[in-house]
């Protein structure tokens, strides 16, 4: 079992702008983690015809499954499934069964041609179904079409785990060392090298005031984590430094 | 005077892995959008040689000003200046200033090849100061280096103001209706139709358990995103949907 791979792309001026913090890529990256799968590139773009075409054709090819999120609403600016229709050669269309959906949600004073419109998907999708507020994403070919709305778009994940095939699970070991990241630069380095199927990740921090590193090992094999992590925790004891 | 463009490149293997929320791309939005440039795309992506050189290739070009953050502290998995040489032609070099500023910085026994090493930049940049740490960025044709710790990166931001050559400012506008986006989907779409220079956003939130919609108009005219508004304010008005 080898590991897969995924990207994001998140659509949306307002994430572009700054005027919303995005929250969806760490809640997908911990999702695929669980699965084996690693999320190599993510990428924002506004709400264009042209960049988002660009972006999803880059990207399919490059990864075993491509998410995007927002752009699947009822409003004008909401493009993306005009633009992932045009850009994977399918036919926009009404989807039966998400239409049912929409009118069995919306009481006839409700429905109107823009919510109905949030049934118009690309021929040969499956629906993935949305308990918060119905209207459905869909996953074409290793797309998945996700809402924007990171409560909507956290449910939806729970609604597509049987298209995925998981990867190998990357084991992850952490040693907090109570000392700035460049005293145990050298040490890290020197770790890397021995250890070359184990990625090193070395993240610096202050606590009251404090300077801190949290040391990540991660990789397939948990012997080497282990021993990799051991072998730093004896050399911080041996030069003073605390470990935790 | 036109609108400038802006890319931001965000490198780390934590942010990819949900461990860490970036927190940079609103901060450096916010500061660009004060000086009219409008950040089109952001990437995030690995610790990795071929990612990091490729992505600052292909956006350096497609923007005035790229944007990166992370990867050049003092560990062997800080590989961002390495790859800002390679993927410009520049040799790295040890900048002597950067050097003094460490030196001054640093009391002898912290002083060591890891530290030192953050004074390694691609011959030809500008150094950009680093009022919280020290280790500087620096600006490389129109390439700015920028720490990932966002209280870093924000206070390298105000150091690095005047490489930069302000854009037209866009202008904005937003009006807050209480019932769902659909409800004023067609309204926006035709406004939309009407002013055409103007970017209309229609932004849904659930507050105490009810349906709003955050309209905002951007665009350079002011007339004209005052027009569009008061235009969907009567409109809203007329048919019974509170406004704020």
């Amino acid at each position: 079992m080898s590991q897969k791979t995924a990207a994001l792309l998140i659509i949306g001026n307002e994430i572009l702008s700054g005027r919303t913090q995005d929250a969806n890529l760490a809640c997908l990256a911990k999702f695929l983690v669980e699965r084996g799968i690693r999320l190599s590139e993510v990428r924002v773009i506004g709400d264009y015809e042209e960049q988002i075409i660009r972006g999803v054709r880059e990207l399919k090819t490059s990864v075993d499954y491509l998410f995007t999120t927002g752009g699947i609403g009822p409003t004008h600016d909401d493009i993306t499934s005009d633009c992932i229709a045009k850009a994977l050669g399918h036919r926009l269309f009404r989807h039966p069964e998400a239409e049912r959906l929409l009118m069995d949600y919306y009481p006839p004073e409700k429905r109107n041609p823009a919510r109905m419109k949030m049934a118009d998907v690309p021929e040969g999708c499956e629906l993935i179904l949305n308990p918060v507020s119905t209207a459905p994403g869909y996953k074409i070919e290793n797309v998945f079409v996700l809402a924007g709305v990171p409560q909507i778009m956290a449910a939806m994940l729970k609604n597509l785990e049987h298209h995925l095939s998981p990867g190998q699970i990357t084991l992850s070991k952490a040693l907090t060392v109570h000392t700035g990241e460049a005293d145990v630069a050298a040490a890290l380095t020197a770790l890397q090298q021995k250890y070359m199927q184990t990625e090193i990740g070395s993240y610096p921090f202050f606590r009251d005031g404090k300077p801190g590193t949290e040391i990540v090992f991660r990789g397939l094999n948990e012997a080497d984590l282990q021993a990799a992590l051991e072998s730093l925790r004896e050399q911080c004891s041996g030069r003073g430094f605390k470990t935790s």
